[in-house]
This record gives structure tokens, sequence and C-alpha cells, in this order.
């Protein structure tokens, strides 16, 4: 077997998204094969990551200032919020480079099958940046999923006293797609022609 | 986009072997978001790895001893030296626990197309080892691949002089198949089965 330090290293990788026994079995030879080159980088960059990268209060976007660059931006519109499940949703979205206000994540959506109520979510903080004077628009770009959709018609009702016009994202993002998976094309699309929901 | 932070690590996360930039960025946000129980693990467990892991000088296994706990194991048989192409056929042997000797890591196979000859694999030390009067069999565990066939012919004739029985996994291992990418069963059976190279 391999020694107790690389069956340790091992053990963590195969807890990664995307990498199983095998492939962590992999990836962790291809480390310690280079040292220099690979392992070593990645440990530093693991450890700045670990000191510098926090929640911005917020947003919710992770970032090495609090409050993000998003949401200190003065060249970024203060009108339009678009509430995202995910961090990953918030990265897809600015790699799309098609919107150009302001994120809110929720860090999940409801799910009556997860037990994850609105308690669970950041849907309070959302409301309270809605009821800002500067805020005109907040877009519900969660998942074309039951449990995406199902989020964004709560949290609808949960806008109706503020004064927003509220919208989803439009028809394109494929129904039962996540929105991390789309090319940056439909991603922006969808977004040009989002529709006020009803 | 992320912070500066995060993309330095998803792009070393993405030089993983099984990682392409897709999953590098789910790993990299997954890590960000389990700090306690997932990034600062993997950071100590490499930091570990880097200070402690060393390649074996006497049979190139990576270990935290050098020579390592298998060629140092006073219950391994002396008599036996099985050669295989990499550190991982090692582990996937070991695993099968179907071999009491000792190992030989060649460090890859000949190969004409990527320009590696006899002298960039560990063949000399190899001989070397064979000529101790203890050794009464070597076993060429190297990939049923052409290459890996290439390099057993060449390390037999380079073995002719020594006092051994040079012996190749028996077929069972499937043409063309790697040896880590086998059931232990399979392993096994093909170690068991081996056959006197001619
Ligand atoms: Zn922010
Ligand atoms: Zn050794």
């Amino acid at each position: 077997m391999a020694a107790t330090e690389i069956e340790q290293l091992i053990q963590i990788l195969s807890k990664l998204p995307g990498l199983g026994p095998r492939s962590a079995r992999r990836a962790a030879l291809h480390l310690v094969k280079k040292k220099e080159v690979l392992l070593s980088p990645l440990s530093h960059a693991l450890q700045r990551v670990e000191e510098t990268v926090k929640t911005c209060s917020t947003c919710g976007n992770l970032d090495a200032t609090d409050p993000c660059t998003i949401c200190t931006d003065g060249r970024r519109d203060d009108s339009v919020i678009c509430v995202v499940q995910d961090v990953a949703d918030l990265w897809a979205l600015e790699r799309s480079n098609s919107f150009k206000g302001r994120y809110h994540v929720l860090g999940g959506t409801l799910s009556a099958l997860d037990g994850i109520g609105p308690e669970d979510l950041k849907i309070d903080t959302l409301v309270n940046r809605a009821q800002s004077s500067l805020v005109t628009e907040v877009i519900l770009a969660t998942s074309a999923t039951v449990d995406g959709q199902t989020t964004a018609h709560y949290i609808a009702d949960c806008l109706e006293n503020c004064d927003v016009s509220v919208s989803g994202l439009a028809h394109g993002v494929p129904v039962g797609g996540e929105l991390d998976y789309l090319d940056d094309g439909t991603l922006s699309a969808a977004l040009s022609a989002r529709r006020k929901m009803e």
C-alpha cells in the first residue's frame, strides 16, 4: 500500500466532486511525482484561499474582500439584483459577461425532500436589499428545476410589498437544466429575454 | 469572476488528471465552502506529503522512508522481484494482495514515439539487483501494450546473463489493458499463472 501520508491525501481528494477513489489515486500520484510544479503550488494556493477568501456579507459571493469586488464596483448597476442559487451560478453569469448589476446568492433552493425551508436560504437579506430605493428590479435566476422554480415563486411572493419589478430568466434555459452547465450564449440570451414573473 | 486566489486554485486543480476546467471550478468551490472539513485537511495532507514522501532508492516506490517499507519488510520474499512501469501498478498489485516479493519500478516503458530509451528507465539498477545471489526470479509485470511488451522483451535480454528465471504475467491481462485498471481478481490470476519468458 501507499504510505499513510499518501493514503490520507487520496482519501481527501476522493471527496472532491468529480473524483472517485480511482481518479483520486491517480491525482495523488501525479501530485507526488510533480512535487515542484504541482503539489507545492497547489498547497500554496490552498493556503492562500484559506487565508484570504471569505463570503461577502452583502451578496454571498466568495472573494478576498468583504464586501466583494462586485458589490463595491462603482460601475455596476445598483438598480438590478440577480438572485442565484449558488456562487457557481454567479461565476457562470459573470463569465457570460451579460449582466452588470448586483448579485444575491441564496445558498440553495427550497426542497421538501432535503428539508430545506426559507429560513435556510438568504431570503430575508434579499428582501432587505430589495427595499432600498436604489433597487428597481430583481431577476430570479434560479434553476429551471421544480425546486428552482418553486423557490423563484416563493421569493416573488416575498418581494410583493417591495417596490421592485420581479423577473425570471427567459425560456431558453433548458427545462431541468442547471445554470452552471450552460454555454455563455444561452445564458446571455435567456438573461436579455427575461420575463416578468406573474 | 472569482477572486484571483480562487482562479489560481482552479487553474492548478485543472492540471490534475481527471479534472477539466469545469470540474476544477466545482472542486474549488466545494473546497472553499468546506474550509474546515475539506480545504484545510487537504492543505495539511499536501504539506505532509511534500515533507515526508520520497522515492525509494532501491525499488522506486514512494514512501515516507527510504528504503521503503516494502523493501525493509523482513517477511517478504527476497528471491522474486516484480518489475512494474509505475508506482500506480505497484499499488494495484499490493491491493490485489497476491505478491509477497520485492518490486522494481521502471518509471515508464520504452517508447519510440515519446523518445524514451533504456537510459530513461531504471533498467541498470534492476540488472544490479538481479545479480544478487538472493534473487532467483524476475517477473516482468509491464502492461500488455506494444510498448509494455517491447520493454519486457528488452529487459529479458538484459537479464540473460543473470542467474534468474524471467517470467511475464499470464495472459489474463486483457491485451491493450493497463494494470491499474484491472480488478484484483484478474491481477491475482494473471500473477499466479505467470509464464516463463521465451
Ligand atoms: Zn458581494
Ligand atoms: Zn523500496
